[in-house]
């Protein structure tokens, strides 16, 4: 049986997110998933490559999914998009 | 034999590159390539949700990849972060 994390991406800088994904690979979780809405795609995207390229060469992206939620604000309704991509090593 | 198209993501509307898609696959095209780098990445997603979702039903997502290049500005290289998005028709 496998552990699994996820890791919710907002605005906080892109190091943050690596440090979080490295401390979960280190304890019991053999993939990670950085899932992200709106404008923290391009950051969740960079978080992997960064990850990847910078700190631990053997991971590897696994999957990588897109879909659409529904947010409520004010009232209304608008569609956001939403990314999880799975981190894991080897 | 098949034949692919390719739509780069860059600031333009989200609609300008659903009709893109849109136009692309009623030529010959049996799947297209959406690809974007940096905050684009994105906007990237947005087009291939909203055409999925608004305008294509029988389109899906064939593919995802995720990756980095280095770009040159200012006599400096940085890093920034690419995808590519194939989607096709069934």
């Amino acid at each position: 049986m496998s552990d699994n994390s996820v890791i919710y991406i907002g605005s906080k800088p892109v190091m943050n997110y690596c440090l979080a994904v490295l401390s979960s690979l280190q304890g019991d979780a053999s993939s990670v998933f950085l899932k992200a809405r709106g404008r923290a795609i391009s950051t969740a995207v960079d978080v992997a490559e960064v990850t990847k390229n910078r700190f631990l060469q053997d991971l590897s992206v696994k999957s990588i999914e897109i879909g659409t939620e529904e947010l409520e604000s004010e009232g209304r309704t608008r569609n956001v998009s939403t990314i999880s991509i799975e981190l894991g090593k080897g």
